[in-house]
């Protein structure tokens, strides 16, 4: 593999979870084996990172060649398409790893006719990272991650609904590195109630997600800890109209909705530039989610212990029992030890 | 840490799971930096390791040195004590990895009164191998390993009893592997009845451990695969006297006990020889021994998917709901990716 195209997918990684609804894009610009540029897609709505690679060659990209993660774009945005920027720059060369299906007309077609030499190196890397962006963008949902604590036998509370200690520092620590990846952390009113949990990412320098609370029949009690933080805006979804005029904080949106399904919600989410979400909660939303057939990352963390009882807090619980085979299926993508606890993490087959 | 002694412990290791009620122990001696002989203890009653070793050096051991895993015995069981024929070999020097806590008299002080030079050379892997053997022989109890294969929320099987195809090819090889490593394979009725399992090891050349069916009420159809194969001697432990009296096959032995709780099982087990259990059962066996904390090793395969439902087949169930710092706990020991299974080692805390 080229290393150049290599330095654009690692400027992309960079980016990784901080793009919203757009894909994470990196772009080199290298021109008598010199790199004369170099950007990344940082936000949504600002400049691509062909353009700011381009903008940094300045001159020097008339004749050179760039290296993209992704095939550059066709269509007018926020910003204008970026075959477009390559073909006025005099680029003679465009080398991307990952083609964008998503795209109207192919980046790579316009920018041939154009003229310009055009290869595609496919790498796997690139692959795996723009596979659920696609898959988001195409039903305009959010990439969606789910991620449960639970003991060996699949439970993340006792029957008691004793369930601190489960987990440890260390996977604590993991979990907020995975917080700050995504653009929203989503959870149901009944964690918000038992736990009181803040959501945030206790990580140096890190920014905060939006964090989402979903309170279908809305009982909420808003003087909790995810509330009153004033750490980053709280969307809290409901079926109940009454909660929008119950006080609260200028930082809480109440966003209601006549069926609060984990579809109906997720879309709306993307219309509000939530590419990416990450759902921490109890059975109850975690099993409407693993039903809902849209977690594409299942991350558990068990803890090296079985609780038994009558598993009322087993995460996935369901009312339908379906055969084996129309159960949902994952691929195991790795599994890491954690501070005495397994981390797997899978992702939807 | 010395090679001999690496050596010797190697030899154990070939032999571990095949020497019933008795260690696994492994012996070299040495002279003059060659090894003049070696050995295992290969089978309960047999010759020990430290006899073969010295055997097979005959003249040479005069003056030699001998390196054993474990401290060499002072007690007569089925073979007279190791020290005696040490002493008697005109060995100079005895170097062990592992201090017998079993014993009466410590070999180490015999050996060095008949002045023998004695080195303990403790080594982490021959505690490994000895710390579950010891607990086992003070209980007078057999080395219990559970395995289970759940999904990911921690059931064998939906709602319905449907269970084929949690695991695959993989798993079944690295089961029938440590099945051939156990004296006996202990199930329950339950098992027998719903899955007509074999619990046979096919694996070419390996050996076909004792199978154990836990059968409190007696409900059990001999004409099932397990009992008429007549693969190995099948062990039938019920609380019914009229079990007696069924037809059954040449193989089998019907136990009766007043109370076939797990401990009472297990004494009895080890009384006939049987040091080691493998448990595959259903979830009420499988909870039966969670609960007995007779479970020094507990091996969980997680196939890939979720299966939802109210949690019929949860591997671990319980009356009691027990506060969590009073559940049982494990260690990591390690976890690997079988064809798409995640394995998980722990062992009891």
């Amino acid at each position: 593999m080229n290393r150049f195209l290599q330095n654009a997918i690692a400027l992309a990684k960079m980016a990784e979870g901080q793009t919203g609804v757009n894909p994470a894009v990196g772009s080199v610009v290298v021109k008598d084996g010199r790199i004369v540029g170099l950007g990344a897609h940082l936000k949504q709505g600002e400049r691509h990172a062909e353009v700011q690679a381009l903008d940094m060659a300045g001159a020097d990209a008339e004749g050179a060649t760039i290296y993209v993660s992704l095939e550059p774009c066709t269509h007018f945005g926020s910003t204008p398409p970026c075959v477009n920027k390559i073909i006025e720059a005099g680029i003679s060369k465009v080398v991307y790893a990952m083609k964008d299906i998503t795209l109207d007309s192919p980046g790579d077609e316009i920018l041939t006719e154009a003229g310009i030499e055009v290869e595609y190196q496919h790498d796997a890397q690139a692959e795996a990272m723009y596979t659920d962006f696609f898959k988001a963008k195409q039903a305009q949902i959010p990439e969606v991650t789910l991620k449960v604590s639970v003991s060996l036998d699949g439970k993340q509370a006792t029957d008691n609904g004793q369930s601190k200690w489960i987990t440890n520092p260390g996977v604590k620590q993991d979990v907020f590195k995975h917080r700050a990846r995504h653009d929203a952390i989503l959870t149901g009113a009944g964690t918000v109630q038992a736990d009181n949990p803040s959501l945030t990412v206790r990580l140096e320098g890190e920014r905060q997600p939006v964090r989402v609370v979903l309170a279908r029949s809305g009982h909420l009690d808003f003087t909790q800890t995810l509330f009153t933080d004033q750490q980053t805006p709280v969307l809290v979804y409901t079926e109940n109209t009454q909660l929008k005029t119950k006080e609260h904080g200028s930082n809480i949106q109440i966003i209601v909705l006549d069926d609060c399904s984990i579809e109906t919600i997720l879309k709306d989410l993307y219309q509000r530039g939530i590419g990416s979400v990450y759902v921490e909660a109890g059975p109850k939303v975690t099993s409407q989610f693993l039903q809902s057939q849209c977690v594409q990352t299942l991350i558990i963390y068990y803890a090296p212990k079985v609780i038994g009882g009558s598993g009322k807090y087993q995460f996935y619980q369901t009312d339908n029992v379906l055969p084996l085979e129309q159960t949902p299926q994952f691929e195991i993508d790795h599994s890491e030890i954690i501070d005495q606890n397994i981390k797997v993490v899978l992702r939807k087959k």
